[in-house]
């Protein structure tokens, strides 16, 4: 496994790969690091699908609002490694900022609309955008065949996958299964944020997304009396703090009043858990 | 000559191209047709430097803003067939706005700022953002290793410059000398508008410029010394209705008080003639 920290280094390491295999397919797993299983089953997607996994590490500056945690956020880079070598990774992209954006950063963004404009892209100004910047500006440097993400991540596979559409990428996106905890906590790198308390309190998340499900197994179809049911349960569990909690169409992503057979609907929740935002979701299933 | 309408069809023309040739260059003029002198020399350009020489024509509705000139704008397709023959162009992609942007349109925009805020960024909003955003996705359908842009488009290819360096796009960008009618017009394929009448007014465009650059040959270096000069001049040319007129930093594109001889300085003018709006920009000699 290869460590490169330059796009230079990166691009003629792909190089010498093209040249010696016979046209490989490349996956590519973009992280901000501090890998987990769900990280893991990313990379073993892709390690069953493609010739080459590439394996990004960057913490990207442009997807954080100012009041974010970006100077937090965790970052384990030797741990990372570990992970990636196990796991068969052929080659980690580990560049800094400064390689990433250079000394006058970077005056592009990439706006995708309609998919943004609700759930995570109301509640943080600007994040997609930093988020589809990046991605795009990775896309070229790497190459790749396909790319992989984490459904957790509801709203940020959709958005990449309808720019990458839009731009006619050649790469296809591969969403993949949120792996949890044992008690049902969607893994995440911010789940080291969490106290021993807010540890037990962040099940919470899923359980409410469960609570929803079942009463639309149950037949409630209606979204307010859905919501009215979930805000009552988080009533209960004051640590924690809801910042949204939505029913939408699973394609537009636009909010609906009523579950109809025909549509996939996604509930999805974001809610702070003391100082830590998490967010979780489901793509409701309407018979058990 | 191979043409090609659809997205598929040009991708595997290229595919072929490059198993037939070995590691062929792609260069690539990105236009929106009704071609005339100034295309010419960027394709003579691309048939200079490159192996392979692709012009894409396509009229781009996300460039035109609502009250802008996008159905009107001049449309000769054959006429401009005929001219890549003769240019020894390799491949032509004419897409269809349905085949560029499919049924249900284009959510993806990319915007660059601060070289975006002045000149005809200001004055056309969102104009910017659709040239980006073609001509990104462009690059992913056609791949190119050069990309030929006019500096009649000052503007222009200063951004895509920067897009391509923000989003590490393998390609460099190669601007090209504005190419003129003998009395001094910049050729544009919107010159067509323009009544006999308009078309003699439309050279006081240059003659302004001219005009300035004179000036500073001579010692002016006031930014607002300068622009007096030209507005007594257009003042006795009542067809010419002037849109802007700005001394920029060449580079960053900011307005600048005095001219500088460390930094070049661009004169950049756009005018309505008529009801045909033209630009054109001259980069600042200080000696004659």
């Amino acid at each position: 496994m290869k460590i490169c920290t330059s796009i230079t280094d990166l691009r003629q390491s792909i190089l010498d790969i093209r040249v010696k295999m016979q046209k490989p397919t490349i996956g590519f797993v973009p992280t901000m690091g501090f890998l987990h299983e769900g990280h893991a089953s990313l990379i073993k997607r892709a390690r069953s699908l493609d010739d080459v996994v590439i394996v990004s590490i960057f913490v990207n500056p442009l997807q954080f609002g100012p009041n974010e945690d970006y100077n937090r956020y965790p970052r384990e880079i030797e741990q990372d490694e570990k992970l990636c070598e196990g796991l068969g990774v052929d080659l980690i992209f580990a560049p800094t900022a400064l390689e990433m954006y250079g000394a006058d950063g970077c005056e592009t963004s990439i706006h995708v609309a309609y998919l943004g404009d609700h759930l995570c892209g109301a509640s943080r100004p600007g994040h997609f955008d930093g988020v589809c910047t990046v991605v795009a500006k990775l896309f070229q440097i790497v190459t790749p065949d396909r790319a992989y993400f984490g459904k957790k991540d509801a709203q940020q596979w959709r958005i990449v996958r309808r720019m990458v559409k839009d731009l006619s990428m050649p790469v296809e996106i591969v969403p993949c299964e949120i792996v949890r905890e044992e008690d049902g906590l969607a893994k995440s790198s911010r789940n080291v944020y969490l106290s021993p308390e807010e540890r037990q309190e962040a099940v919470h998340l899923r359980k409410t997304l469960l609570l929803i499900q079942d009463a639309a197994i149950k037949g409630q179809r209606d979204v307010k009396q859905l919501k009215s049911l979930a805000l009552a349960y988080l009533a209960d569990h004051p640590l924690v703090a809801l910042d949204y909690l939505e029913l939408v169409d699973g394609d537009t992503l636009q909010p609906c009043a009523a579950i109809r057979g025909e549509a996939p609907t996604l509930c999805a929740i974001a809610a702070y858990v003391g100082k830590t935002r998490l967010i979780d979701n489901i793509e409701l299933e309407l018979r058990a």
